[in-house]
């Protein structure tokens, strides 16, 4: 029985403290918040105590915590629970600049104690699946990696401008997912962007509508497209074309019904909300975290996938804002 | 808060148990079992305790019932139940014969307690949105219902003997779904069947492989058919033509992922487990019971929506024995 | 150089024709029709000459007629065509009376010339690969064999008054690819029909609306659908459950152009005209034809095909009007 | 009645010499080839005589020429049957030379005739039918446009060599799609290319897998991917992504068959020759010729379009040997 610890309980913290509550093997111990009603409502559901950050990162009952707070807490509270021997599962991104995660993982180092950042993505079944197939070598030599991420609206003004920007803020889902497929990584990012969606995002200094493209060492490809809004929703697509064949894992619709009428076949939408869509990697993600600490192995994605996703962010920022590709070096990290 | 007692803890039981337990607006509080070892891996998984039917029925802190018993005993808890002041949930049949689920209605219905009939079929997401849909008009009038359920694998044959045959062991879901969608009453069924899949099967009496047409009074045309066994999966389809369109509601593939070679395009297989393709179905079932039992209104699909489909399987059984087709007087019931 | 007459130049001859012209191992010698208007506009497209029936037919440079008028002259012209010493290829049906067939035949097996029958459907490029990987075995043993098949509208009354009813009509086809998919003679029929497209039709005495059960004497099942209506355009799919799987062949959309906004995804209609739907499937059913005549082997589907297709539509056509399973020996023929 | 004459007579010189011979409004005079043997055999299955480059400019009863000889040869036959007072449809590209292009455009703007350049894409009743529904505003204003173009494999090396490089062969028909889906001109173009498939095309100084992404002045975005090879057929697939909603055409299986076994859900693969896949889109742009000159409207895509493809091929073709992107000025055109 593993003993959880869960700091934040808004939107994302509520899924990682429900999803602990109801595993057999793990208990939601205890759970802090800003909000006192938001933690009170997660307590009740959950069946944890409300405590402060403090007093959870204080009780040597707790095994491992949970950070689903703000992101500019993240690096001191990863630093802060490793140093209190937890174990710690955090939300990505560690911090929006890459020099503050590199410290943060030297004190994480140095406290021997295990790290997981969630890039949930990587724990939805039918990525992983299309990961796992693409390992065993179906698709042959890897040539051309494609990711197409597209959210269902665009979130306000006010939250763009402390994103980080959409390559920070939204890309780096796909930064990492590319990494995840590429199997080696890129050396050269170049980047395209702008704001064609709400033109108050490019008024704050951010794009809603961007493209990447990346290669490695030995010539593969990854090409990224983002857009802040997709009217048929939260749409989420990978291909990865290889010598032997093309693998691709696409949206999941809100049901399978189809009409056929003289306007032709209609599908439904697409899953419109990252929760439903992603709620079995939410699960399968914590899951992988759980095994990896009882088996003493280290958590994958690592913070150091956690920087290396944030050096490819950085690297698309920008050349973005020069005109110019960009070149990396994450094999030396 | 409502307060259910469970009868039976086997596969279908300990979803119910789970599902009741998930819920904020209702409690576990004991349940029954002929294996104690079954009663006491789902007591301790549910946080319910273990009783006797008796104790469970005799409890006045309990308000319904869910029973997932086998077969032959449905017909009498279902009566002692409702005596005994309870709402009751019991999954299909009510009985094998259709003169004793008469016999069990009437006594429900004098007792004036609410019964629900566990076809878990109208309400998986995709069959329900397909309903929703027909109701409102977007195919037009109906004109052809056509239903296709095939499991992955045939039961033992010992399971076959004691089933009531395929027509009311597995196709009475079919019947059930056809009168959903039909919007009015067949009033004839011809079947065929055959042992293709399990000759064993055929010596049992029994078939494997079955189709049938029925027609309603306006004309409007129903075809079902059902295999023992499907190679790809549990494949369960409906598809209705109507005078404005057709609605189809599909299978769900295990995963997105799609494979392309010279062999062509290759995706998964669809879910192959009828607990997994209809876990939905199942929460939905439970919550729409819970929810007339709240608001007082009669749950559905009701005891007459359990005798209806009898009736049509004793029908198509009766019609694939003589060759003939046979008619059937459900509006009066 | 095979050289053909062609007797009949309205909408299907004219198909026929030009697919002739079009080859450069046959010519298109001459035509006739009952309209000077149809007869001149096909002579000037393919450079064949108009002539009479009866010129046709006695002109020894011609080796080969398709048959292409009115159906209740197919078996008098197919008579006539042989005797004179030409290979006949004739549209479907032979004659709305079997008996009539059946000497049709035999004056066809005196002459011992070949005789051709036009169910074109077999020659479609998908249905014909259906059926080519159904015999190399790649579904298993056959077990149950399903037809869909929609018109995009229904025919003027009149038509409908002249045409057999539909089972005859449009059904026929669908009984042709039953016995062509089952690999095994249906021997019994059971019918259901009603009038819900156009009550007109229902006064003149026949259905727009069927479906049929069949099976044969292994057990294996067929069942046939039909609407004279369909919204979304000319449906024909079939579907074919075996031991080993399912191969199932389906619609041609217009395009592959699918557009994805909040009200879903849509892709277009499915092609509407049988001419469009079948181009293919003519053009191979004339080279199969072709083939058979130079290489000396009896051209399928034959004469006998084409009667005991006729024997299932007339056996649906009274179990619709009794209510009652009719049984057939086209084993026996 | 437009009479034609066809300059070279080889893969592709058939299919338009025969898409004229076939019209009821065109009329295949004469060809020429270097091959006396391709000549003959177009002749005797068009129906036209066999002649001289020299002899069918000089023919007076001839209207207009297509141009499928070697691309080297391209600008000059243009000039020369521009001067003749010929219209001329020239397959792309019209040089591997921008410069060329350049002053061969003069010569036929000076000539006044009309010059078409054979993008048959636009021509695919696929893409022309997405391309329609765009510029009616279906999916709103443009934002991403994805090209995918993959061959079902390379050619020879010593093909390669005399290509001018595969954004100048390959690439050029994505990026004129580009053009065309994009509705505003490309003023930057950033490329990647790799040696992935065939070592000897890496040796020959060219890429056989690439990526390209380009921006329009307000911020349009243009992503395309090539490969030489793909297992799985020709993949030929256009996505736009707009403020409305998505519009995408995508590949034609051979045949809609598909199989469903233990091992999934099986499709073929798609049409794997661009003869086959595009046969729609050569007759249609004969179509589009014929007409325009017939309408003495100036026919689309032009000599310009074919500069400005040309254009783009060269930029993408610095860009990947400098590894920066590259500006470029359609605009000014």
């Amino acid at each position: 029985m593993m003993r959880f610890g869960l700091l934040g309980a808004g939107r994302i913290g509520r899924i990682h403290g429900l999803n602990v509550a109801a595993r057999s093997d793990a208990q939601l111990v205890a759970l802090s918040d800003a909000s006192a009603e938001a933690a009170a409502s997660l307590a009740q559901a959950s069946g944890a105590k409300v405590a402060t950050t403090d007093a959870i990162l204080a009780d040597s009952g707790i095994d491992a915590v949970v950070i689903c707070t703000p992101t500019d807490t993240h690096a001191d509270l990863i630093e802060a629970a490793v140093s209190a021997g937890k174990a710690v599962f955090c939300e990505k991104p560690v911090d929006l600049d890459a020099g503050r995660i590199r410290r943060c993982l030297e004190v994480v180092a140095k406290s021997g104690k295990p790290l997981m950042i969630g890039f949930n993505r990587r724990f939805d079944p039918n990525f992983a699946a299309l990961e796992g197939r693409l390992r065993s070598g179906e698709a042959g030599a890897i040539e051309i990696v494609s990711v197409i991420s597209r959210d269902p609206g665009p979130p306000p003004v006010e939250y763009v401008k402390r994103s980080g920007g959409l390559f920070r803020d939204m890309m780096i889902h796909d930064f990492d997912m590319a990494r995840f497929l590429l199997a080696e990584e890129p050396v050269e990012v170049f980047a395209l962007g702008s704001a064609l969606v709400d033109p108050a995002i490019g008024q704050a200094g951010d794009v809603d509508t961007a493209a990447v493209l990346m290669r490695t060492a030995s010539g593969r490809i990854a090409q990224i497209s983002n857009s802040r809004r997709a009217t048929y929703g939260y749409d989420q697509r990978i291909e990865v074309h290889g010598s032997k064949g093309m693998l691709r894992a696409g949206n999941i619709h809100e049901t399978t019904v189809e009409i056929a009428t003289g306007a032709g076949f209609r599908a439904d939408p697409v899953q419109n909300f990252f929760l439903e869509r992603y709620a079995a990697a939410y699960r399968a993600e914590l899951d992988a975290f759980i095994t990896a600490c009882r088996d003493k192995r280290a958590p994958s994605p690592s913070g150091l996938d956690g920087l290396k996703a944030q050096i490819l962010a950085d690297a698309a920022t920008e050349s973005r804002r020069t005109g110019k590709p960009v070149a990396v070096a994450l094999e030396a990290l």
